[in-house]
């Protein structure tokens, strides 16, 4: 039996003269892209560009829905309306499919952004909003998202597939949480180590948290970060030693193929 | 053989808290909803609600995509790129699509808004972006428009199935075109008489015309307006004189029914 | 001695084409208008005129400063850095300070809006944030507010000039809070009594809370609405039986003369 | 008498999380930056910070006012409404001088930015409605511009400072006018030779066009462009040439002290 893991990274946030962070040499590492909606980055011709190559490479694309929030870079908590956050999602989730559909493939799984993505680790009624969304347009598409997430919790309970992600280069917790942004160890910077943690992950299903203990960290996908040179480095080495360690670097969901 | 035609309007020009027309007026006269798609007007839950109305009522769901331009309404003519403004169309059509098919049915036609449906009666490279985006979303699309205007040419050229339509209350040339809004007869105000002249459109494919002489009119589709209370009322009263003319008011593409 | 007070309401919340609330009819009610800058609604044309007839009839302009938050008209918390806030509020005094000069007054008193007015009954971090900006800008404006708020509590600390506020269409409770609006007497609707009760602030600073005790309601200026029909005619009985009472109801902050 | 001139270029081109430019390294070479206002680019927190570092150096702040048009940069023309534009204008002045104010200094003068400085060179209404929003505002701030263009015109028939500014990078044309972007040698790239064509103009008023003739070009400030790396060295190397030839670069407009 072969191990596999999936690659996922946020692509797709520029938005019209504004650039961030290297989306070409990512869609050349990681199985699966974030793609910005355009609600807190991603103007219409940068989702087309990064749909079209994704298509190209037979990467999955995800819809990474977040708050209308430009000037913040969806980055700040809005205590908005439950069925009005299910709109905004759906909007976001339809505007992305029309250029899936047009590179000949689908949004193939939902992922919140940014302070969206954290509010739903606990906010009940805005979990169950994105959910809400999901179901309402196709239950067919898996979410990815924080383990023991609401997100995840509530879209288990509407029956839709869920997918964990680990994340790459940031320190957990003995209790198998991850490790506050603002504590100084929050983040792990050697790419080594990170790329090391990748396949202790993929292979076990385990990491080494931030007291030495060994704790559970069941993955379907590892998200890895790409917006500074850096961090497409780290990418790159994490990649590398997946197909080193013979693990089968692929995408959860289908890529590159109408449904 | 019965005589048949759809009479369309604008609807979903809400954004947010502030209003504008009676939408659920309208759905309950016309046959044909030009949906505002974000960029003019049209907030998520707009789109939502109306699409729902839309469905429900068996009224056709058409994209009325526009320039990215909530201050201006979608008035002002922008000079993009016209690159760009295919992707801005998609991204339009995408994000109303979704909410077409929660509510059990699809974007049915494509009808531009405002100072983009004006600017591509003449401006061929945005009338041939816009078709572009089209094309490139959904060949099977209709597209709806004014008589001669490079937008419904590069449209025919393209292959796609084009639909015309007359306004009911604008006064038209001698040459079948419309009298400007500058001048003081452009607007007709007499329901009765916007009403007969709907029914003769309908029926005989002319109009008569400000100086008296009758011109060409075909249409297979009659623009209503619904910004006003006294606006509802000339469609009321142009949709009863269509009925008790014994003709046919029905969508020009189907509505209900997913495709 | 004179008894006086100020009247207020929240006025130039427009937004290009949509309309909302009756300026005009408020401009001849109140003595203070408490003008949306921008950020939740008022485009540049509308504080235009706003303060063009503001300064024509010697009422006083308030920025009413908000969240950035077109589609959710400033009424959603958005959990922001306060230090973005500060320069968030600074940009929007600033916007409406220039056509305040431009009809030949200022800027004279600031009072948030929707959710960042009731954030900042508690938030301590955002309460600082719009004092800063307002301690940045010029020392010698008054801010206006609830009374009890961290807002008020912070802007006295800094040395500002601080207005109390009383809401004349809401039902208060035995503490001398308001009601919440999610109970179903929060609000008012009898204009007699809300006039009445108007008049009883004024003369005794007194009023009588839900359970029927008389409370504390010291108020330098009462709110009244104008966004729809009905509350326009609250504010102008409200206006007579203050006039009707000898009580002087005036700015404030001095009107119509710069600095 | 010691010869003297301005150079300015464009700051505050970021917006939220997106940078644009190397506005520090800017600061330290021009006397005059025109801020972005927000419309096209410059969120409050960079406004706040990028004229509290030119306060503090003595660099003149000028209102790089533009369309509302953060998607395209504000490099598309919007044909829009001229008294709309006049307000526009003025909220952009006024919000940019807010943070100008609190820095200690005030807003020094007036250069369109992107597709509206290129639409003022021709179209009457808009220069005419830019320097409307200026004279409405202050009649004491000078205007910069293109020599020629309608804004300059208008500006100085209203009675208006007017400064004419020459481009550090562009190929002129014998008639004296900027060769074409269009054109393949629109654009100058050899640091020396700009460098030098700076003294030229600065010395002489004149530079040699296109064909090697000689041609007029007197200009009280040169445009220096900061948005790639090799822009920056070009500017200090500018910057270098003109100290080193003994012309005394300073602000047109005096900066650092209120008004």
């Amino acid at each position: 039996m072969t191990l596999q893991i999936d690659l996922n990274a946020d692509l797709g946030e520029g938005f019209g003269q504004w650039k961030l962070g290297d989306d070409d040499a990512l869609l050349d590492i990681v199985t699966s892209v974030n793609v910005a909606c355009g609600f807190h980055a991603g103007d219409p011709s940068v989702l087309r560009r990064v749909c079209d190559l994704a298509a190209e490479r037979g990467v999955s694309i995800g819809a990474q829905v977040g708050y209308r929030d430009l000037a913040g870079f969806g980055r700040r908590f809005i205590d908005m309306d439950p069925d009005e956050l299910t709109q905004d999602v759906l909007y976001q989730i339809g505007a992305l499919e029309a250029f899936a559909r047009v590179a000949g493939t689908r949004v193939r799984y939902i992922k919140p952004h940014g302070a969206l993505y954290n509010a739903i680790v606990h906010h009940e009624e805005q979990a169950a909003a994105v959910v809400a969304a999901v179901t309402d347009y196709d239950r067919s598409l898996p979410v990815l998202g924080l383990p023991g997430s609401a997100w995840l919790r509530h879209a288990q309970e509407a029956g839709l597939q869920t997918v964990q992600e680990a994340f790459a280069d940031r320190n957990y917790t003995p209790e198998g949480t991850l490790v506050s942004r603002r504590d100084a160890d929050a983040v792990l910077h050697d790419p080594e180590m990170i790329a090391q943690r990748c396949v202790s992950i993929a292979t076990t299903g385990r990491l080494t948290s931030i007291d030495g203990t060994e704790v559970s960290a069941a993955a379907g996908s590892l998200c890895v970060h790409g917006d500074t040179d850096g961090a497409v480095e780290v990418a790159r080495r994490v990649r590398a030693a997946l197909d080193e360690g013979g693990i089968s670097v692929r995408p959860f969901a289908e890529a590159g193929q109408p449904r």
